[in-house]
């Protein structure tokens, strides 16, 4: 029965998110049942969607729960197992939330996967060959629907979904541009990650500042976007959308801590005649085994080299999330648990 | 060469449109070129898109020039032809504008079409077998996409477009619930368009207001929402979208006299899975004899069952159109020209 350290949403934030917001626990992971796994956690994945689960509301998820594990996407190793399937040693990949020990039921559909760490490191099944990289994946190709020589833009660009989204437009020969924070990300986003142009929004006083800078930037308009962040950019590219354009909202992170934030042109849904689409990938699983096996192809070609910023110990993993939600981190955020 | 009243765009609207945007203007007819047609209006269209046209600023159409002929959809007989398809005495649709005659190139795709008055009163196809049942069966049908025991919402329910949609809607075994301004509206609209409830938003100051009415009248949610006029009614509406909810998204008539009106809580696009879609149906003319043939026989059925309200003479045509965008006329707006 090995020591299991976890981290527990110990109370809601108001405003922000802080580290204050969790509690450590430190339990014995229990005896198994038949039909169990004990899954040793190699990397915690920490992500945007994480903040929307701490608030009361509903969201599209329950809330996460006072006084329970936080929720989280993890890889690891088998340590111990009862079901027919899965022995000591075998890499795989769960949501086996903020802890380092996880028991898993492995028949329930889709809590257990094996994966191959021939050509993929162990991590990226958490990032652009996991739940990120089919995000990306899903808006670009089920929402978006691009077309050789169209113009796409994504937010949070040097991100998880957005490496894997410039590399998955870029494959369809499309021109990506990126939108991120600061001159760092920006230069790393067109130097390492394939995208056309990047833009710095963080030197826009507004919406209509960030636009002009869209336009330089996507001289034919914008034909797809990729949101991730909502509120002032999402205004931004709005107002550079063409004719027919295509928008796959994922993500509304700006107007998480607060007050929502409005839209500022909504009648450019119907002047460009645009489709506005949400969606949350887990809904769709069905498109997972494809959307695996080409970003999986991706990385394994190096068409796809995205960058991870890796806290250490569990006891990080807070003040590390905290840090994702404010893009202090360069590419995919984890926790290394061992 | 008959006398032709013609009515133009004088001035650009400053906040509200008024009458006195417009301005008469008398003419001859020209003789006709080979190919031309001479038709005699019956009735002039009058519909909120034109309020679009009226502003500078790029919408989806360039904006109706000044001191030209205000655009709109006609019907009447055709009185003069050099067009071996068309004779003297046959009925015709058109977008022949706000005027008493107007000389067709006939050759053109779309510029007039021979309708048959055996089942359906020329004046129904400018409006429920015309454009505005076009336009509800577009978004019903190819946005929306019902499935029978679905909730379906339309805004504008009593006008031209709401009472098309209400039909086409019942047909496809939905709950049909309608929004409009005033009880006499709503009354109509249950009484003899067949909803099976309709909200009076006047009483709501503001979106959270409406959005319990919404709430009481769809008990199970709202599936589709058909949107003609945005603002409030809109964030009223979204609040109360099911999980992967349609948008189709027609109208905006509310923003159209002055700053652009925001939309309250984008991140529901999100939350709830919604999709959101822009259109016009002058861009899909493929579904158009589909649509139609579908439109008319709800109409010789007696399932659709529209009312109009007329004005008479080309002179009161800009006082009805101002009427027309304050909600003062049930059912189709037109202008009877004979």
């Amino acid at each position: 029965m090995p020591q299991n350290k976890q981290i527990v949403l110990d109370n809601r934030p108001v405003g922000e998110a802080s580290p204050a917001n969790f509690r450590l626990r430190v339990t014995e992971t229990p005896p198994l049942q038949e039909g169990q796994v004990l899954v040793r956690h190699h990397y915690l994945s920490l992500d945007p969607y994480m903040r929307g689960r701490m608030n009361e509301g509903k969201s599209y998820a329950e809330p996460q729960p006072l006084g329970e594990v936080m929720i989280g996407g993890t890889v690891g190793e088998v340590v111990e197992s009862r079901h027919p399937k899965f022995k000591p040693g075998d890499a795989v990949v769960g949501m086996g939330g903020w802890q380092e020990y996880s028991v898993v039921d492995a028949d329930q559909p889709g809590a257990l996967r094996k994966v191959d760490t021939t050509h993929v490191p162990l991590s990226y099944y958490l990032g652009a060959v996991g739940m990120p990289g089919v995000t990306a994946w899903y808006g670009l190709v089920k929402i978006i629907e691009p077309k050789a020589g169209e113009t796409l833009v994504v937010s949070a660009a040097t991100g998880a979904v957005g490496s894997a989204f410039a590399a998955l437009g870029k494959a369809r020969g499309c021109r990506v541009v990126g939108i991120a924070g600061g001159a760092e990300k920006c230069r790393y986003a067109v130097e390492e990650l394939g995208f056309d142009a990047c833009i710095d929004y963080k030197p826009h006083p507004d919406a209509h500042s960030l636009s002009k800078a869209v336009k330089d930037a996507c001289p034919n308009g914008v034909d797809g976007y990729f949101e991730n962040v909502g509120g002032m950019v999402l205004d931004a590219v709005m107002l550079r959308m063409n004719a027919h354009g295509r928008i796959a909202v994922c993500g509304m992170i700006a107007g998480y801590d607060g007050q929502p934030l409005p839209m500022a042109h909504p009648a450019l849904i119907l002047v460009s005649r645009l489709k506005m689409q949400g969606f949350i990938v887990s809904e769709h699983m069905e498109v997972w085994p494809e959307a695996l096996t080409e970003l999986a192809t991706l990385v394994a070609t190096g068409k796809l080299r995205p960058r991870e910023t890796i806290a250490q110990g569990i006891e990080s993993a807070p003040e590390a999330f905290i840090g994702l939600l404010k893009g202090r981190n360069l590419g995919k955020q984890l926790v290394k648990l061992i």
